[in-house]
């Protein structure tokens, strides 16, 4: 497995600047928009500068808003193939987006829409030999913050994955959405192929009951609660071979500098890696 | 458009005979099992019987159960290539299914079901070059019969139809559940394309408020107050050249003879098609 | 239907000019790119020219290059969204593309390579509902221009887009490309169904042998020997109401003014459609 | 990697014995057929039978003839949803067939009609969380044993599953298949991902030019030139976890006993596993 960094957990740094960070740390993906390096420093400076740090990009967010009205996903549907493609030339082959549990539509309508949308969304990732990875999310809060509950467990999100019937659609596998949602280390390796899993998100859990577990409140990985050791173990038996990034998600803003940070970062990554 | 009769509002006759009837009181089409009527007087008999009273069969049933457990909808897909050939063999291109709009399952882990399980549907019968029909079912006492809403409108199923995405899913479009769901000769016209359509039913409804019209509870075709000429104006309006099927649902068998029900058809018909 | 017309029979003439030429001589249609369109005139601009001429887009063209190299394919996919946006915010709902019926490549593998190309394109038109058209190319002299034949005839242009499998794939029926491949306005009636043609060009042919004829050697309408009364009397009668384009391809460029060749055409749509 | 058996290379027994011998020989697999299995010793004996010798079903044979007209698809199509639900109740989730490099029809039409076809087969096969692999066939005679030619290669395979565009199609990847179209060991470690493989077919090629090797004239593995230490080294590399099973076709039948058969396959297993 590659170890990654996304910037939730890191804070606010330029691309240039956390990739050489991240390799400074010892970390071998970075999931940043290849689209905005490239612009940046153009192809060749993306290329060179990801290949002198020896980084990966884990994974591009989608940039499709899918989950609103068909004009705005009609609009964004636009910029996706320019977006693929620049992941695509970068060597990056996900793209992710995840999937609130709970929704102020039908759920039966706006599952109808999901299906459709991601589909249109998948065959163009497709043609960049990109895939797509949907993160289901577990956070008990968030399932009554819209009006009617939706999906937010892996079982219901591959019920989705084989609705839209496509062969590079899977999952995103967040550890703080397995662990809200009962999903223990055991069950991932019972029930999971490496090859439903697009992208892996690592963090942790305050010791608190689950149902109180917010989705914006995690903790860097080895903090917490959560069995990550099992976690990573579980996805190695199964044979995944991915990157497995740091997602940090809480209310401020971190106070530590970037390499404080990083720091940080390293220190629980090699105690759940041990 | 092709007059056509189902059983229901017929009574129990069978298959020779209420072809038999069917002709002689003016219809062009039935909808019973092809497989049936070929396991009654073998394929040649059947074509033969069809042939000589110059009859079609506007639409077979779906036999696959697409909307409980996994294990009842693998069972039923083991004769769904036979049922599907059967009718192919009769020339009848058409096999619909209807959607109940409500459920005790989670809304959107159904629908996530449905559209795989309807799209598996939909390829084994457009081998042999038959269409699914899916029906909208309007009476909105059945919107509360189960825990859950689920889709009831035309705009819903055609987003389930989307979902699908396969060039052989349409609608079943029933009076009835037009004129329950408010959905009015002239929306028809204005908003359906004739290729959108798989087959139509024909009935009528009480003179009650419309939230009070029971789904088991119609009426012959003119006997009603759905204004059924503008509906059948507006399928032709739109090119629709297919059959238009009679199915009249009533809580208890008529006490008349065949004979009597297909004369009330007919009158009904003739109103409706002056 | 609505009579139309290219730019491939009238010259070159800027798409304002040729919008108010079109109207003036009795055409309700024209083959341009909604997207150069607007990119001229604005889009408010061209939707207000359009409607004071009364004057549809027909079809637009595929800008995506699916014959040749994967990277001239993904590069093209980028501007796909695009155009077909444009097209859509036009009323235009149709995409054209032409098949050549010889290739340098393997037949196998460029059929299998075409098939999963224009899926990802028809994907992506549906989302904008717009369909995309398949067009056949008749003229001998073609079939032995490359190295290997591939396909000409409708038939294997169904088989093409049975294997694409998605609900907004269709026929361009060319009138000269029908004439060349032996298929007469007879087989149309019979053979077709309206829902199958996406869009409809109309141009003639020298009284020569078939297997003489020359792709870019047409015959205005009503000018050759093809039976075009037949060939729209067809397409009447099987319900199709969309629009049918003049394509007059030539070896020279006209020398007459654009007036004088809309007036031949207008002619030539007078005795084709009386 | 699960050690496999065909009855190619071990002659006609029946399939109790061919169980009993399999196991007694250390392989893990059969290659037999699960429908037959479940009609001579009912599902629960199949199920108990296999259990005992801790035996698995590698692969079931795809009984739908997709190569010739649509009457024997449409057919074969019939049969499908049964043989897979067998296959399924006995834990086996492959079901395999060839394709052969060389056709009689256009091979333009033939694939596209292969798209579709294979397309319909693999949903079916899905819904019983069955795959389908493809095997390419690699001997130079066959490629000129009908008319026009076809597809060899694993890239052209890839292409074809690309076309068909579902997550359960793969590769049935043959050792002779490999040796005879340049496919070695190497680029099947670079190239392939073990994802893309459903099933594995191992024997051995006399010393021989590539352009004479017979298809149906192999040598039990280990018995010739191929590398098999490298091809199942490489499966092991890129994560291939499935079974390997033995085909030996010969012109002749064995005149060995299955005992004999079952001691030469398995030195040969032996050696190339070592």
């Amino acid at each position: 497995m590659i170890k990654g960094l996304s910037k939730a957990g890191i804070g606010q740094v330029r691309d240039e600047e956390f990739i050489r960070l991240a390799a400074e740390y010892g970390f071998g993906a970075v999931d940043i928009e290849a689209e905005s390096l490239i612009a940046c420093v153009g192809l060749e400076g993306a290329i060179e500068l990801l290949g002198q740090h020896k980084m990966l990009i884990g994974s591009i967010g989608l940039n499709v808003e899918w989950r609103r009205t068909e004009d705005e996903f009609l609009e964004g549907l636009k910029g996706l193939a320019q977006s693929a493609a620049a992941a695509a030339a970068l060597g990056c082959r996900s793209c992710c987006t995840y999937i609130l549990p709970a929704t102020d539509q039908s759920p039966a309508l706006f599952m109808a829409q999901a299906v459709r949308r991601l589909r249109i969304i998948a065959e163009v990732l497709g043609a960049y030999d990109v895939k797509l990875g949907l993160e289901f999310v577990g956070p008990h809060h968030l399932r009554t913050a819209w009006k009617n509950p939706f999906i937010w467990t892996v079982n219901d999100t591959l019920a989705l994955i084989d609705a839209i019937g496509l062969p590079n659609v899977g999952l995103l596998v967040d550890s703080y959405h397995c662990y809200t949602t009962g999903f223990t280390a055991d069950d991932l390796r019972k029930q999971l192929r490496s090859e439903q899993i697009v992208h892996v998100h690592i963090n942790d859990a305050y010791d608190l009951p689950v149902g109180q577990l917010l989705d914006n409140d995690r903790l860097y990985p080895g903090e917490g609660v959560i069995d990550l050791q099992g976690f990573v173990k579980s996805l190695g038996d199964i044979g995944y071979r991915g990157v497995v990034s740091q997602e940090v998600i809480t209310p401020l803003d971190a106070t530590e500098s970037p390499d404080q940070l990083l720091q940080r970062s390293k220190i629980g990554f090699d105690k759940v890696f041990s």
